[in-house]
């Protein structure tokens, strides 16, 4: 199983099925795609028919969709428990990544993921709802599934797609320095203190290049 | 089960899971909810957290994005198959979708859902790509298991939740009158000819009322 990734210090897509995968001890061999190369697109076409990194490639089965790679990975290593057993539970922890998957516009347009960098930020009330909404999601997964359940302090008690989705999200809080409520901080805490995330971060410290 | 939904002339994510739910013949309750009322935003923030339709309601279940929908009814009615049962088709199903949930942002902004309606537009290079994307999307997907899996004409033999999802962009090639390649045109007709997107159709068209 071969996943291809872009620059680990800018994308954020990338970042979401790398993480589920080391998180959950899936071994996959990585094949790094350097988003600003001449001739990237066509790099990317070979893989993906719509241009776009990540790609999921194992044997006949060809993935460009990072929820679709989180899905065929959860049926395919069931015991890695990438969803909630809960369907209760499975059910938000998908909703809240497709609302991900689709949503945030202003956030991801202002603030774009930059792992190793700080920068400062003039905040916009569109950035500030986005940033509400995190906050307020974040909450109400933690309340009804995660902190009560004894299992960690993820978003549904032990690590789910949902924290692989949402930790671009809290990447970009710390780059742009942007202010959240203590429980928010907290579960910032606990993403980025996994020993994957850390390997992430570092790698994304000492890439060679940087976005045009 | 109840499935919120907006005005059916304009809401084309409120098609999807109808559609699905429709043709599978699962029961649910409909309720209509009008996207340009005075007080609209307020009144889908009691079922929904992001403000936004459709939803779907099922006793302590609350989903309020369309492909964690789409998860969700295939899993409690798996007998509907609204996913491919191949593994391989199934993943591929997923990734049209998402790339759908996430992708055309060209094709979407130029050409709002307006079944009842048919209005001239000036292709756009942008519109044309996304146009072309979705040409050869329907196309590799009939090709590798649809058209020769004798089951059907729709994007994997039988409808999945793939013809759910590009239903509205159907629509779209209608409503705006843009061209397409015959093997394309087949596949609209198989879709459009479906009874409940005659009974969505027919509906649109009675629908009271018009988007600002």
């Amino acid at each position: 199983m071969q996943l291809v990734i872009g620059n680990k210090n800018y994308s954020s897509w990338s970042l979401r099925p790398w993480l589920g995968l080391k998180v959950a001890g899936i071994e996959f061999d990585e094949q790094l795609h350097n988003l600003y190369a001449a001739n990237a697109r066509e790099e990317r076409l070979q893989w993906s028919p719509s241009g776009k990194v990540p790609v999921l490639l194992d044997g006949d089965v060809t993935i460009w969709e990072t929820l679709a790679i989180a899905e065929y990975i959860a049926e395919r290593f069931p015991l890695a428990q990438l969803w909630p057993q809960d369907p209760i539970a499975r059910a938000l922890a998908r909703t809240v990544c497709a609302e991900m998957h689709a949503g945030f516009a202003a956030l991801r347009t202002a603030c774009p993921m930059d792992v190793r960098s700080r920068h400062a930020f003039e905040m916009t009330p569109e950035v500030a709802a986005d940033v509400a909404r995190v906050v307020a999601l974040w909450a109400d997964c933690r309340e009804r599934f995660g902190i009560d359940s004894n299992e960690g302090e993820f978003l549904f008690g032990h690590f789910t797609w949902a924290d692989a989705f949402f930790a671009p999200v809290v990447t970009r809080l710390v780059t742009y320095g942007i202010e959240v409520p203590a429980a928010a901080q907290v579960y910032m805490q606990t993403v980025l203190a996994l020993p994957a995330m850390q390997e992430w971060l570092a790698a994304g410290e000492l890439e060679v290049g940087a976005a045009p």
